[in-house]
């Protein structure tokens, strides 16, 4: 087994064959960004949800902490489908946790239906990608679909790799037709959202054990594995099925380097590979994470949510309180199948350990 | 990496760490799990649905192919819950299909409801068990639970390995504490019934790469890994994860030495990893298999049909019929999320095919 040099590592500069999952709203804080390059794998700083100018002064950031690679992800803008029946539903659900946390619904509240288009305005994807470029970001990874065609020559000029995710042979064709560099696979163990963008979500829940094979042998730019990968055994395990490397995102969050508050990190630890539900309650598109009793109380109304992003929208405030409250029942807790696992360690620390695990299986020392 | 010799091998007397999956109701035949043995793996003998005789004849005949060790799996009875109300609803959405196999609906029919209570009688699990230890099966393994005490005292006074299957770490804990000497990891990824005995179904979906390090942290009997494992770089993954070795289904599913249909096999082989779905609607338990008509029709319904076997002996006919006229759309084409993967030669072939890949995987050599 070719380690720790293979195609990934080749293509992204980088030594270990190890990518930091992007996870956007502050999970991956700029220390751990930088401490995962530092430590030889590739950060990724999940920028999907900044406004442009927050974008290039979290890139200037990080380089003040590492000078090694990282990559900036964004999201692919998508079209909104605003339906007041639909919200005014929605709101009705959501107002007794907004009373519950003592949030206002005064004009200035997210709570206020008129705010409401304001509130959902994502930030403008194409000035997302030109900060990113023009601070010399060294990937790009995106979710939700593909670049259009003149953003990834101008990419592809620039000569930055550029990473796009996949949930299913389909999608992975469609990144390699529209000329990405390298497809993250990422499997149903994965936590936070799906990255599905052809087909239903539901349908593209495929275990990274049956779905690297079939996008290796089909593909010929490198594949990396996401969901489930918790340390050297997942590692090795992901280069087995014909993996360029793995992507990790739940095994990084209980790092002291990251954003966590203790009651998302206890509530990590405390999780078992059944706590986890697929859920779009929190922002209307489907994502993974802990239960707890907003999803317990919604889940059954989730299908009549509105979408993406005005569900998101619709939920700001609370989880903004819900975080400055300490109360873990209402703030979205993301995590992959493999949580369990996750260890409260410096990402530094972490990625050695990582290494001499893999070493040792693949010396066959166990 | 230890390879071939693993716990698993010791335990078992084989000479790879490769379970052949038991694939009751005909799918596996006395060829394939002798071909199996024979190339150095468990063959299984899924005889869950057989009359204790034919449990007995069918070992025997096994033996005359093999005099390598197989495996007799059984499956744990479980309570049945009879009402009549939502058995006549079962009955009203099956009728259409009696009708368009032109099934008679007469006394001696599935569809005359007088008749279910003896459709739905199980074979007598204490009298198989007695059968398949007076024939002296090589191992025994388990579906849905866990045999009483005194069945595995008396497994264990005959030195005969008992194997349990397990979907998530409880499950495994009470396998582990009764007595079962092996556990089989079942990851969301696996074709067939799910195992799942504690717990709802479908919170207990964990893809086999989150799932096998958490029971091969917290059990000392070997992990056998299962779900989404197709060849050689499967069966290298899940021994990094630190599984014992694999069991496949799928990945022999299409051998000429069993009895899958043409239709089937054409359709398992033009199946993705997206193809399959989890559906009761056939036995009254959640499988996976892939999409026809039948399941199209009635996935909408199937939270209301009755359970296993209730429903199971509803559709008994319907799958007879629709077997003896080829008619797919019908049949349960149980097939895990890897069944692109799968191969139609011969299961010695197989093996030796992949026992080259993993050599040939662990010596670096790709």
């Amino acid at each position: 087994m070719k380690w720790p040099r293979t195609s990934l590592t080749e293509r992204l500069h980088i030594r270990y064959p190890i990518i930091q999952a992007p996870m956007a709203g502050g999970l991956a804080t700029p220390q751990l960004v930088a401490a995962v390059s530092n430590a030889g794998g590739l950060g990724s700083l999940g920028a999907g949800y900044m406004e442009p100018e927050e974008i290039r002064s979290t890139i200037r950031e990080i380089r003040t902490l590492t000078d090694q690679p990282f990559a900036v992800n964004l999201l692919i803008p998508e079209p909104v489908t605003e339906d007041a029946e639909i919200i005014e539903y929605a709101y009705a659900l959501l107002e007794p946790y907004y009373q519950e946390l003592g949030l206002p619904t005064d004009d200035s509240s997210a709570a206020n239906l008129a705010n409401l288009p304001n509130l959902y305005n994502v930030p403008n994807f194409k000035e997302q990608l030109a900060v990113a470029v023009e601070e010399k970001a060294n990937a790009l990874s995106f979710t939700f679909g593909v670049p259009d065609k003149k953003e990834i020559e101008a990419l592809k000029e620039w000569r930055i790799p550029i990473i796009g995710t996949a949930t299913h042979l389909l999608e992975a064709i469609v990144l390699e037709e529209s000329g990405i560099d390298i497809v993250i696979a990422q499997g149903a163990e994965a936590g936070g959202h799906r990255g599905t963008f052809i087909g239903d979500y539901e349908q593209c829940l495929v275990g990274a054990m049956a779905l690297i094979p079939v996008l290796v042998d089909h593909l010929s730019i490198p594949v990396v594995a996401a969901g489930g990968i918790m340390d050297g055994r997942g590692i090795v395990a992901a280069l087995a099925l014909g993996a360029a490397g793995s992507q990790m995102g739940t095994a990084f969050l209980a790092c002291p380097e990251n954003g966590v508050r203790p009651h998302y990190k206890a509530a990590l630890q405390a999780g078992t590979e059944i706590s986890t539900v697929l859920t779009r309650v929190f922002s209307g598109k489907f994502a993974r994470g802990l239960k707890n009793r907003f999803i317990d109380e919604l889940l059954e109304n989730e299908t009549d949510l509105p979408g993406y992003p005005i569900q998101n929208a619709l939920t700001r405030d609370i989880r903004r309180a819900a975080a400055e409250q300490d109360r873990p029942e209402f703030i979205p807790l993301w995590a992959g199948q493999g949580c369990s696992l996750c260890a409260d360690k410096p990402a530094g620390e972490l990625i050695r350990e990582w290494v001499a695990q893999v070493e040792a299986i693949i010396g066959g020392d166990r």
